[in-house]
């Protein structure tokens, strides 16, 4: 079946590729999303599947069931687009204006499609049931995936799996990680409410430009004497904001940043010890301090059989050169929701450009991928779903 | 001769009244002074006296020769506006959108033209030459004074008085003080030129937020440990500048600060050790710095001799309820020049209006004095012209 | 009367100096003080003026009652020894082990013995009453004037004078001063109670040493921000100890300093301040903070019309070549006691050794003074009795 | 052969915990051992195997040829103990002063001397060459391992195996570890050298405890902002030495503190940020800065072939109730030298007391193991000795 499959996909590619670069012409904004998310039910109807619209807002959902029992697989494409204006100059570059397809959800969404277009036909031959989770607005907290899990797309969902096409790793290349493979990526907001002045009396005031200062300072120690060593952790503060004319003593401040972390108790411990700190560098000059601090995106940890897994299935798909297991990304992802409710694994297909040395990276107005990754991609998967068994 | 003197100071009181009203409806802003100098150099042409406009600029000197020989004296009042849009409501308010007599000059100018007539009438009983000096720009660095110095108006003055009205001290009370009277103000500009990046991924920027919470912190130390404890001197960093996305490490940040001081040693301290504990934190974190250091005024510093004679002079002006030795004020005044050059001093003449218990302070919008000490100004500067004997 | 007291005070210059001498070989530490009040006592007594010891402990006061009525004058010797090895090789170098007159407290006793010998021969012309406090214990908070005046010595005095020995002021130099004199000088001990570890694993400690360096970082802002610039203050943290192995983690840190200042409000918000950010920097990091703040002697302030009495006494005693209107001085005296119960004034008499371009400070082993500089004090003293007069 | 072996280390248990007793009561301080390499080099002898002695200074080598050809596997134990008095209340407590097995060291040789005569029975069945390292002076930099290797002692080594008895790890467990497992531990001495002076004038002053508070804080940004997130890095100042009296400004200040890392690279770059960060510290404030570093041991970085076999070797050992994979201890070893040389890897056997809940750690006064634990080592090493084929 597995050669079979991956016939069909080669069949497919030139269809993945169209697809891709329709959706490419008209991307759409996280929770936005109109045109795609019709497209996409539209072409799951046309196989015959069972289809779910407005699945926690704007996400489609897809059932194939296969011809013999076995366990209910879930695959997991995202489909939202950015606020980029982009500067590719490609053909099919996007037709909306300030909006860009700049981290290849559009190929996630063509690989999904192609992909169960060639599942549809080994129906027959497939064990258990294979449910196509096609989800809206991954780029913006607090994203798609946590509503529609809510709503009740896993519910009966043995395993998920999921890839994100990558554009700094060499075509060829899987990369896969058992255990915290991207970060939890937090935003921190705090304001210094001091006391203005003018600048040539500072015993009048409560300067918030030195309290701010004091605390920027400070916030070195959460990871250098808070966390264990043996912990990644990163916090930013991005954001220093106290504009004001050069003779007057600032009455407030605003310092902005960001949270990364792998693991809970340090995520907490970051939270807990920010508050404290923040809270004491205030009470220390009499101001008072506004602290607000927004959870993103948990971690993704991987389930470490199904990660071993997809490396394996990976290992004997033709074109695949290399099996890597990566470093944890310091970036957040929203699958990171699925797997707290069932097994599975997330995985990076590398689609480095072929014609850049150094590609452009996700985000930037100038991103592009290889486009045969997709293909990959797909075949990764499709291997996956074939060969998955639960322990 | 000062029985004389202030009767015809008393007779014109309704004279100043009405020309400060007058200037005060037209208000010219630094450097754009045109209408101004022409009406003050009227004024003296009518008297009689040897007028130059154009001094140094925009200034305007006039000549009165006494009748006997002794010092040549000179009396300043400066005569520019400031940027304000008025809002005291007052019948003569500004008739010049956005532009304020915000800080008494037009009470300087009145005061000095109605001396100017009254000691015209007594000229044949003068000894020595008086030197009115009518000066631009006052509120604006580089300021008029040094441009007039520069055109020549002290060439042959012995001595120069002047006095401020300030609203923030009682009517009746006359201030002075030898030494340092106004402070040196000074503008500071400092860019910290990092290397931005994710704000996932610190090791690979310079960030240039921390680097600049670390100087805030270190140019605490300035006044706190570099300047001798019984010298006064104020550091305030007014601004800090690094607005980013919360998830970036900043690449630059802008900190621009005040420095004020009353002695020039301090001042040549402050500006060398700011400059090496910028380039040092910078150094700190292999990032760049842009240190710029703008002098402005230097500190007005009073003769010990003038400062006492203008204090005897007051203690014997009717009116005068007290001579009151005072503190040197963080404000700056660009009558430090004048006192590089020749002997003389600078004094307050109280002007809080009568009617507000807390005063609105100079430059507020709803700044306003009590007409009659324009009086008082106007017989203290006479009688010092009287009676100044050269030592 | 006044020629035949600077007549007296001439002759009896070679016994002051035998006296200062002698004193200087006998030094006796502060509250240690027995034969020196001793001696003291006896030389009075053989004086025939009424004599006290033992006041406020180890005080000794003595009353000349003068032949006319008038106003009841104190004047003031200090008498206590330093714990200081002596080092000058002088023929009357001390003669006790470790103990030295190294603040000139010996010459300040002698010019007051020979004084109140001559004081005595002028008894039936002199207007008033004259009370010798001869006090101990000057160098040791809590010091010895305060248990003096609890024990009743300025009980019917109307006023008090005193004078120190200054050796870095050349002899000769009268120096004088209104208000702020001298300063107020507290001690400071901060304990961080963090909690220990090993180096590898800061995350589950409290680093003390991080903890206290973060808090004197900050205190620079108590001068640079929480104070008046017009007012003079000094924090310095002259003792920071945490030494323990290398590859450990403090769990304690201890900082010790010293506070000057002159003014009781400014005294009062450093002592609030340092307390709050102490508090604050070990909130920051979950520490416990000991913070203890003992109070020395007050600032020295001398009332207005005292202190221009004695320069213009000064000005008219022969060998005093200039009366200085000094700046304040950092150091402290328990002088300052008496002037809150009393008008009064302290000065300075210069007595820079004649031999040295740098004289060794005070306190220092090589201490010395130039002796002529005895006579000047009593001189001073004498004449400032004889002449004053209250408002 | 695997089953003879595991019998004879049963049947030489006894003389195990006999020799570890016996080398317990008389230890030997880190380059000072001289019993103890002569009982070793003995105990070889009499086995007939070709002993080196003074290797390196003071190690010993002994060589075992098997009856057929094969590879040169080296084994390593240490045979130093430590500065620390004894307090275990043992009944064969160290006789040594001051002196004490207190990490075990006792026990590692105990378990190679008694592996060796066991595998010494199996010699003809053996293939290949075994070499028994027994290595002086682990404890103390810079440890004897570099220079036994620089004494030739890997010369024809192909693969070496190591263990240490862990005392705060079960008894049954074995832990292992690919890539980093132990890590660098350096050491860095910082003077910073001010000026002194009087605390009442810091403007006179270079404040060595300001600067040094600076440079502390600064330092917290090595971690936080200089090193990947990813890496584990710790660098902790653990002395801050400036005790002075109260009333004066420092002029040095001590800090000592220790660094700790798994990867060259990062090490690099601490050391030199951290002479970066003191010198700018000290340029802020024109002072000097001496900073030491000193390198200890690299970080132990096993090869992940070895590392994996190892645990795979242990799986199979009776009595091995687990084999873990570990994660990285921040301690160190010189051990790490060895495999700069050749292929091999490190491991931990647990070694818990059983009768104490919390285990007392390495290098206390009442350190000690479990015994049986050693023969569970000599299972594990002898087995690895018998397996091992080269990849």
């Amino acid at each position: 079946m597995e050669q079979k499959l991956f016939e069909l996909l080669d069949q497919g590619y030139d269809e993945m590729v169209e697809i891709r670069r329709y959706l490419h012409q008209y991307p759409e904004l996280s929770f936005e999303e109109e045109e795609t998310p019709a497209y996409i039910a539209e072409y799951h109807r046309k196989l015959g599947h069972t289809v779910h619209t407005g699945v926690g807002g704007r996400g489609v959902t897809a059932r194939l069931e296969g011809g013999k029992p076995g366990p209910v697989i879930a695959l997991r494409a995202d489909f939202d687009a950015l606020p980029i204006q982009e500067e590719t100059g490609l053909s099919f570059a996007s037709k909306h204006d300030g909006v860009m397809h700049a981290c290849g959800h559009d190929g996630h969404t063509a690989e999904m499609l192609v992909l169960a277009k060639a599942l549809n036909e080994l129906q027959d031959e497939l064990s258990g049931t294979i449910l196509f989770i096609h989800q809206h607005a991954e780029e913006l907290a607090p994203g798609g995936a946590a509503a529609m899990i809510e709503d009740g797309c896993l519910d009966d969902v043995d395993v998920i799996f999921g890839t994100h096409l990558w554009a700094t790793v060499p075509y060829g290349v899987m990369q896969y990680k058992d255990g915290p493979m991207m970060a939890a990526a937090d935003r921190f907001e705090i304001d210094i409410i001091g006391q203005g002045g003018h600048g040539a009396t500072p015993h009048l005031t409560k300067d918030a430009i030195v309290i701010g200062s004091q605390l920027v300072t400070t916030i070195q120690q959460l990871v250098s004497r808070r966390i264990d060593p043996q912990e990644s952790a990163v916090v930013s503060v991005g954001s220093f904001e106290a504009a004001n004319a050069f003779n007057v003593i600032a009455d407030q401040a605003r310092l902005v940043g960001t949270v990364r972390t792998f693991n809970n108790e340090v995520r907490d411990t970051i939270e807990q010890e920010l508050n404290r700190m923040t809270k004491a560098a205030c009470d220390s000059a009499g101001a008072e301090a506004d602290f607000r601090y927004f959870r993103g995106y948990p971690a993704v940890e991987n389930h470490a059989r199904e990660a071993e897994f997809l490396a394996s299935c990976a290992a004997e798909v033709p074109g695949v050169t290399e099996t890597e297991y990566m470093k944890p990304q310091m970036t957040g992802e929203d699958f990171a929701y699925y797997l707290h409710h069932v097994k599975g694994s997330y995985f990076f297909t590398g689609a480095a450009h072929p014609d850049w040395e150094t590609p452009y990276p996700h985000h930037h107005p100038k991103f592009d991928i290889d486009e045969r990754a997709i293909l990959l991609a797909a075949k990764i998967l499709g291997k996956a779903v074939i060969d998955y068994e639960p322990a």
